[in-house]
């Protein structure tokens, strides 16, 4: 079987888990294809057609030589066209997966390749959708996968975000861009579990706000009903503002970007929460150890920090950071209340990020018992061959009297 | 430091974690002890004081001579008095975090060492607590603790279900009784998620109605609005009366009890959704068998089968048996649809759980995205130190179009 159109060949070795690929692996490395001066003068985001070792075909992948992801599965169909009707199907199917799990058009769109996007991200804001082309592919289709997202949700802004580390990886540039319609002139107003945010979407960290968290700031929103509650790591008030939505008597919101903490405020005044709502500026681990100083008791601590262990070479600090965390944190909860420890690091897998916070607790001298383990929410799908990187988890523990 | 009661001592061999014991370990194992006569003549279920090898004490224990868990940790002070009131203690700060927890008084008011009482379950059903006392020391103490119970709570009937299995390693009887009020003399009406069940308390399977797939029925019920869902091992209609009352257009419950088919049947009565549910009586890989001949669709299905693997020595076959499962349910998935299947045993890890479901509904041929992984609800903590044996599993899978 060759392949019939123009398009370039790329050819695993035989040592190659061709099987592996066959059965629905997202990736193929550079190190298990045949690399040529052909293969590597291919132009990065060129789509082509993957053989295996025998040269019987496999699908359609798109290349991007010089990467370590040398080639991303797009179609088990060799002769599939990745124009704007296969982005329309794509869109369309993950489209109705997320009106079926929201009432409000806010929520990822697509989560890369458990989407069937390899390396975009799209994130919904009403009638505004950011983009991340972070795969060399889908940056060369960038005006074609604007128009099918117009086409399919009926959005009238489309913005690029380029500031994805992976796109230097890829080869592509950190420009930042208007695709379609008028960026808004301030911050989008983003209602999730009865709370409202405020979302900078063209100045903001990445895509402005994160909706991974969503059911773990749920989850915070019903144990909150008449508690004090701290939110530590704050951003733009995930939890606090869930919290007060939930019945919270106070929040306070510990950041250390004055602009994230000005769109917390922002949110909280749109609720009409301002009275019960106040922040705090400062490094979180000096925040919380000023507030065990001062003697602090709080019915709900949640800390959400940045990854602490991006990779696995920082993986033991930032075990020890979440330790530390945990162990500043677990004091600051009164006895019978509750402790909400988050991690967004890949390397720290569930049950290291489960014993360093259990270590942190037992060096507080607290008793606990754990109550809740969560996960990214519905809206964030991991593909099945990657789901043991999951990164964001969601530990809620009580302290016990 | 001595003890100045009467009760035994037991002491720690050299070689045993005194410190993992002190920083909370909840169990000492019969080879951690030193045994002599007069330790094996402590009768089962005294409460006695534990020491380390240096004979510094440790806490107040409770002991089961002839038992591998030799010693269950109830307090770290030495001199604690294990009466009514010590009882009365860890009743109320149970019941404070499930009165948080829900609006109406159904729920698992105890569960076991991480509510500070070892090898009891209790659950409540409105005005009736069910109590295992599946630990020797309990049930020497059950008419203070139903007497405990029932200040704390309110409840005026309390029940005994004494056919868990720890009760024979603990050398207790197998005989159930009504410790106060009057047993129903029909199922009670339980409503959780919108749904209402039914639960037989005298009849049915332990406790008659299981609480802690409360989250995941919840998800379940999320996603099902206008679809047509199947429940597979459906016990008395957990997922599939959430469904109806979530909106399902028609739901199937599976199962092979006459008994709990009609309890579930009871309970979409009491909902007023007979007309749109139906049930199945029969085997399930049978009934999924014969679904697939039949060539059926749901846009839900979801599989909890009781645990396949309870023990290490039955991990492997229930692992198969797991994947089997997913294998025959995916492909009665529409495009687009759901899958959840679930797990209750301890030996099969998430990891492991996860990729026996992910082979099975490869082998099936079907393309998928993981989009959730729950576990038990918030009423069922975990005792910190044993929180790797969380046993309950829930992964929702949307089978792609």
């Amino acid at each position: 079987m060759t392949d019939d159109t123009d398009r370039p060949v790329i050819r695993l070795k035989p040592k190659a888990n061709a099987r592996a690929i066959r059965h629905g692996a997202p990736w193929v490395y550079d190190n298990e294809l045949v690399t040529d001066r052909r293969t590597k003068k291919i132009a990065a985001g060129s789509i082509a057609t993957l053989e295996d070792a025998g040269r019987e075909v496999i699908g359609t992948v798109a290349v991007t030589p010089g990467s370590r992801i040398f080639a991303r599965i797009l179609d088990r169909d060799p002769n599939a066209q990745i124009d704007a009707d296969w982005l329309r199907d794509k869109l369309q199917a993950a489209l109705a997966h997320r009106e079926r799990l929201f009432a409000a058009p806010f929520y990822r769109l697509i989560h890369a390749e458990a989407d069937g996007l390899p390396g975009v991200i799209i994130d919904r804001f009403g009638d505004t959708a950011v983009v991340q082309p972070n795969a060399a592919w889908a940056d060369a289709l960038l005006d074609q996968l604007t128009e099918a997202l117009v086409d399919v949700t009926g959005v009238t802004t489309v913005l690029k975000n380029a500031s994805g580390r992976a796109r230097q990886l890829e080869g592509l540039d950190a420009e930042n861009a208007v695709l379609r319609g008028a960026a808004p002139d301030a911050p989008v107003h983003v209602p999730m579990n009865g709370a409202t945010y405020l979302a900078d979407l063209t100045g903001g960290q990445k895509t402005g706000l994160f909706y991974d968290q969503r059911p773990n700031h749920a989850f915070a929103a019903g144990l909150s009903k008449d508690a004090r509650v701290l939110d530590v790591f704050s951003h733009v008030g995930g939890f606090s503002l869930a919290a007060l939505a939930g019945g919270a008597s106070s929040a306070v919101a510990v950041d250390g970007s004055a602009a994230a903490l000005a769109l917390a405020e922002g949110g909280a005044d749109a609720m009409g929460a301002s009275d019960r709502f106040d922040t705090r500026k400062g490094d979180a681990f000096d925040v919380l150890t000023a507030l065990n100083e001062e003697g602090a008791q709080f019915g709900v601590v949640i800390c959400d920090p940045p990854a602490f262990a991006p990779s696995k070479k920082a993986l033991e600090p930032g075990l020890r950071a979440y330790e530390r965390i945990a162990r500043l944190a677990a004091p600051l909860v009164v006895p019978g209340g509750y402790l909400g420890l988050c991690s967004c690091s890949h390397a720290a897998t569930i049950d290291k990020f489960r014993n360093a916070s259990i270590r942190g607790i037992g060096r507080a001298e607290r008793n606990s018992q754990l109550i809740h383990t969560g996960f990214a929410g519905a809206d964030h799908p991991m593909h099945p061959q990657l789901a043991e990187s999951g990164y964001l988890k969601s530990l809620f523990f009580r302290i016990l009297p």
